[in-house]
């Protein structure tokens, strides 16, 4: 399969990339770097330290013959990426080339504007040019659970059979995302929704849980295959801010009483995630909707947990709440299906305390790199 | 009440801002003016000649002595609006001023990616605007009934009561907007719940049907402050073409069967409901959504009015299908809920031989500005 994996520099999309040109996919990374430049912005960096691309790809040549092409560009800039797709004739492309903190964009209104007209306008013009250039290729597009927000049934796999005044129909699930980042989501959803079903494109919302973990076996093979893990408060997620905060000897810190309960999914079944929705595509016309995460957890039992670990390991965790600078629910109904990616093969790898264990020796391993200045919230939702 | 009529040069605009002036109400207009530039993009014009916004405040100023600030200048702007919003400190905005035309949208790329930014970033900006200034300001926000697309079940004024699985939720009501315009009106519908849900603005969202009509008691009072009316293929609904091809003696063109279903209202209702809206505020933190239409019809229903009517006029009108442009259902279940505005009072007026009659004899009238090469469609879905 001929795949470009937008955003292939990223925390997902790079060992997306090396897990499916291990795999024997001809792969090609598009992405504008714009990622690096947020660690500039907000003055973060990785806990891992990461190569430049062009050296990223250069070692993956080296270690395993295989070429990973690479263009640096915006999917905002349609003409570069009309070159990219008319070059490449895709027959699959990954799409993770979003803004895709929440509290990136809640930060004032223009990072919420910048978020939602990035996202927004890069899927367009990815949709666009699908149609104009490689109308039969299968479009895999990385959504969130976060679109569904927290509601009071069961949460579905993107559509529900709503039964109403004696009629019914399967109808798309509402959705009551929780920040301008996840709403930026939901829009995305309806606009490739409508692409499929006026156009006839084939594509994938994979509505992922909340990713940890950080090495997969290809990023594991050198220090220049690295990939990267964020720890700060605005890309960090609530699990790596945890295990920074144990390695540095900080109270591990909860927003509010903790009962936010999220899906979670390992970097390992990411990739693999990918690789099953491209193997089996969708077909023309379809929007399909799969819910990708393996496990839930809430804030506070990810939190227990890694204290008891960090003991294992001698330092010392203790647990402090602090006022929830987002506006969520903190005690709530969560349940939601994910068993079409278990239905294509998808064997999930559970969160364990070996996987935290190696977090939490990666932490103190890389402590100097840990600001701990970045880890307390500064951007509010209210 | 002091209100900021956005988007206030326009068809439901103007006669908005005029009604509410007329009621005694301190009004202001804010507008790009950029649906006069969109006539000169596709070589259109409005059926009834338009003077300039600035000669129009002056003769109603002159004809009731009041006075309607305006304030040329895009949402898109957010230090104009500022500006504007510190100025004025308004008690509510009614907000109308987005890309509204369905085939607008649909052009091409360039279109649709203007489309849902213009209107998006617009929104967002008010939004934020209204947070940081005029907090307890009251947002009436122009939808669509086009939001909801056409789903097999009773469509219900923004939520519907979901039991699933033995619990149940009231929930957003599922969106299958139908064109790159409607989606954006989508994304405007999640943008603003998420503000009331986080924020606490209080919003109305006035889901509103198909417009007809053209006059008002304000804007018939001279033709200085005559509103548009437009017929041609990119922002003429079809009822405005089947008028215009009526006096000119061409068929109606029908796209496809006909039997797509729209809800409907007249001007006189939409500068009422307006009025409804804002008399009865929403409360803080609410997103209040109403179905803002009066009666439904097909479109092949409304061709077969306009036929007989015409003919009363000695007109020989007659009927020609030609291929949907569109992607749309032609044959499908549609019922719509619009209990609400009832509820606060709206006593509609419904369509009859005389409106369609006087409609037609306006038609007659400025027949020499119907510019026959722009009623065919030529913006294609596919």
């Amino acid at each position: 399969m001929r795949v470009i994996v937008c955003g292939g520099d990223g925390f997902c999309g790079w060992p997306t990339a090396l897990h499916l040109s291990a795999r024997g996919h001809d792969v090609a990374i598009l992405d504008s770097l714009i990622r690096r430049q947020w660690d500039n912005e907000l003055g973060t960096q990785s806990l891992l330290p990461i190569a430049a691309l062009q050296e990223r790809v250069e070692k993956w040549r080296e270690l395993t013959g295989r070429t990973v092409r690479t263009y640096v560009g915006d999917l905002t800039d349609a003409a570069f990426l009309t070159g990219v797709l008319c070059q490449e004739q895709p027959t699959g492309v990954v799409h993770f080339a979003e803004q895709r903190s929440a509290p990136y964009s809640m930060i004032d209104r223009q990072h919420a504007v910048f978020t939602q007209v990035n996202n927004v306008v890069g899927t367009l013009n990815l949709l666009y040019g699908i149609k104009e250039i490689v109308p039969n290729c299968h479009l895999v597009k990385l959504g969130t659970m976060g679109e569904y927000g927290t509601p009071n049934i069961d949460i579905e796999e993107g559509y529900i059979e709503i039964r109403h005044k004696g009629r019914s129909d399967l109808l798309p699930y509402p959705k009551q995302p929780g920040s301008m980042y996840h709403l930026s989501k939901v829009h995305d959803s309806h606009n490739i929704h409508f692409c499929c079903r006026a156009w006839g494109l084939a594509a994938t919302d994979l509505n992922q849980g909340v990713v940890y973990g950080v090495q997969t076996a290809e990023t594991a093979m050198d220090p220049v295959l690295f990939n990267r893990l964020d720890t700060d408060e605005v890309f960090g997620t609530a699990l790596n801010r945890f295990i920074a905060e144990a390695a540095i000897g900080q109270p591990l810190t909860v927003y509010g009483r903790g009962g936010q309960t999220r899906g979670f999914i390992q970097i390992v079944d990411t990739v693999r995630c990918i690789e099953l929705a491209l193997d089996h595509p969708a077909k023309a016309g379809e929007f399909r909707v799969f819910n990708q995460f393996t496990e839930q957890f809430s804030v506070g039992d990810l939190a227990a947990r890694v204290v008891a670990v960090a003991a294992t390991l001698g330092l010392s965790a203790t647990i402090a709440h602090l006022p929830n600078p987002r506006v969520e629910r903190e005690e709530h109904y969560y349940k939601a299906t994910h068993t079409a990616l278990i239905d294509l093969g998808l064997r999930p790898h559970l969160l364990d305390e070996a996987l935290l264990g190696d977090l939490l020796r990666l932490a103190v391993r890389f402590a100097e790199r840990i600001l701990p200045g970045k880890l307390l919230p500064t951007v509010k939702w209210r």
